[in-house]
């Protein structure tokens, strides 16, 4: 079995790590090469809209899945007509532009956020009216770590930002008091099997994921319901195939979606080392129709990011019981780089 | 950090995809592709007498090792002078004939089942006289998963086989009435630091691995001693580096030496679900210098390799807790194609 994937970053090399255990083999596709995967797949360079590149990949491979979500849809939708590919291209759309996404959460009648669509200073106002200040304002699409979003103050802050980006998009939204974050990572196969990680707590800084604790302390059945309701919710809605991540905000044991990512997510790192299946394997198996790998933990995980710049690996190592992984990316201030992760009992 | 493997087998593959994780990139050397390793690090065709090629070889990554024994210690030694090689050339040279293997052990007051030279009809009477019938007669060179050895029940058996070798050097060994085979593997750092993963009780089918538990059922402090005993003199005498199997007889609580392998081993196959650290990754951080990881146990497991055909993969996963290595090899009769393994707590 041949496994296309639509991006080589990081995600698509913890892909191709795990999936060659199970002898699968993988090709990639992006418009640029990657570190991370080059030397572990044939590489297709291409643009997401030349549909010849596209359709010589997809004759190339058995599936086609995606590592990144900001993928367009088109270019899924056009795939398809060859061989299959998953997630389905309308979680791509679903969840790209933030307002579609928080309009799908609100639809499924899974609480999030006060939000408003932004475009001009005079809905700036509106929301200003309904949610006073601070808020934040965000771009509504490509926004990731943290990236194109500003905690606004007051209106003369708003006003500026809001002419500075030129009629942009916008969405702002409410800011959230919440006790902590957290992540649920479902796994739903194309044979209709389901399985869900137990939820993790996330610590971010400066918008970027720092530490993910897995299973989060202190869960209870009520947060976890809430948490596999809504995720099954999304999965029906979307008629899911893959493996998606819901991000959370706990709030006096209240849950609200905060984003979702429809790909392998880095709040799922924990699990290559301790889950007794991995999120990427469970991905794999999912697009494949293959039986989902238990999702039991094998103790307590704490993974934490390597970001900016790579500590020596002699010191990492140093105590023994860590899990080093390496993603092989040019050190850049903000840039995930790899992880670690340390299991215990 | 660029590793070099003369082989591509197996044992390359798993070695590739456990390295990536910690950052290494990896280059094949043999005289013929694999399909096991030949999408996941680039290939390089040579002959291992071929200097001009083992020199661009070696000029091409930071350090050279090997992932099956028979390879010429020559290679070894010429690579040397550019790169760092471990193993050792002498740890192939001592374990390639059976001959010299046994007079190591021998030398280093290991115990062993009796043995002798034979590569005679004359010969082959001393023998009989020393051991009695039945007895082992085995090839000294290229033997593996149980090819080149045969059980000689009488003389007229014995004296027909060494005439069909025509005076190839034989070994022959007394049949050990064994209560278990055990194996145990180490882990020694160029560093100087040293490790043992827990001793593997083993069960072999017609000479080929076919269940491997681990940590082995009923170990007691006596076992484990003579067996790390056995292996620290063998690393000592051979100033080994890297991950190397010693394979073992119990015998009344007594552990008689069998084998040596100077390389990861399919008894270690386990250490990659069940165990903090894998073999594969102790093996890279012995011979990088790195510090090692932990061979702690996971729980216990028990590892059955995969023979000849490959089950489907719907029915292998279907328990969900079953962890599948596929080596995406051609299937064949009696060739190990892939593994599973199971941990309980």
């Amino acid at each position: 079995m041949r496994i296309g994937i639509f991006g080589g970053g990081q995600l698509a090399r913890l892909l191709v790590l795990e999936g060659s255990r199970l002898g699968l083999s993988f090709r990639i596709f992006d418009a640029a090469p990657h570190s991370s995967t080059c030397e572990l797949a044939p590489f297709h360079q291409g643009a997401f809209d030349d549909q010849a590149a596209l359709r010589s990949f997809a004759k190339s491979v058995d599936v086609v899945t995606v590592e990144f979500e900001n993928v367009p849809a088109e270019a899924c939708d056009y795939v398809s007509q060859f061989v299959p590919c998953y997630p389905p291209a309308q979680a791509f759309a679903a969840s790209q532009d933030r307002l579609t996404e928080k309009q799908l959460f609100e639809r499924l009648q899974i609480p999030t956020a006060g939000f408003a669509a932004v475009a001009s200073v005079d809905e700036l106002l509106e929301a200003e009216q309904r949610f006073g200040y601070p808020l934040l304002l965000k771009r509504r699409r490509f926004g990731y770590d943290g990236k194109g979003q500003w905690r606004i103050t007051d209106r003369a802050q708003g006003k500026a930002l809001v002419a500075e980006l030129g009629g942009e998009r916008l969405i702002t939204e409410s800011i959230v008091p919440f006790d902590r974050e957290l992540s649920i990572i479902a796994a739903i196969s194309r044979s209709g099997e389901r399985t869900f990680y137990p939820l993790v707590q996330t610590v971010h800084q400066q918008g970027i994921l720092h530490t993910a604790t897995a299973p989060a302390p202190r869960l209870t059945e009520a947060l976890v319901s809430q948490a596999v309701g809504y995720a099954n919710r999304i999965a029906d809605e979307l008629h899911y195939v893959g493996v998606f991540a819901l991000e959370l905000f706990e709030l006096q044991g209240q849950l609200l979606a905060n984003e979702m990512a429809p790909r392998v997510h880095n709040s799922g790192h924990w699990t290559l080392d301790g889950s007794v299946t991995s999120q990427f394997e469970n991905h794999l198996r999912a697009i494949l129709g293959l039986p989902l790998g238990s999702t039991e933990s094998l103790g307590t995980s704490v993974m934490r990011n390597i970001i900016g710049t790579f500590p020596p690996k002699e010191k990492l190592l140093q105590t023994g019981l860590l899990h080093l992984h390496d993603y092989t990316k040019e050190p850049h201030p903000g840039r995930k780089l790899g992880h670690v992760t340390a299991v215990a009992d």
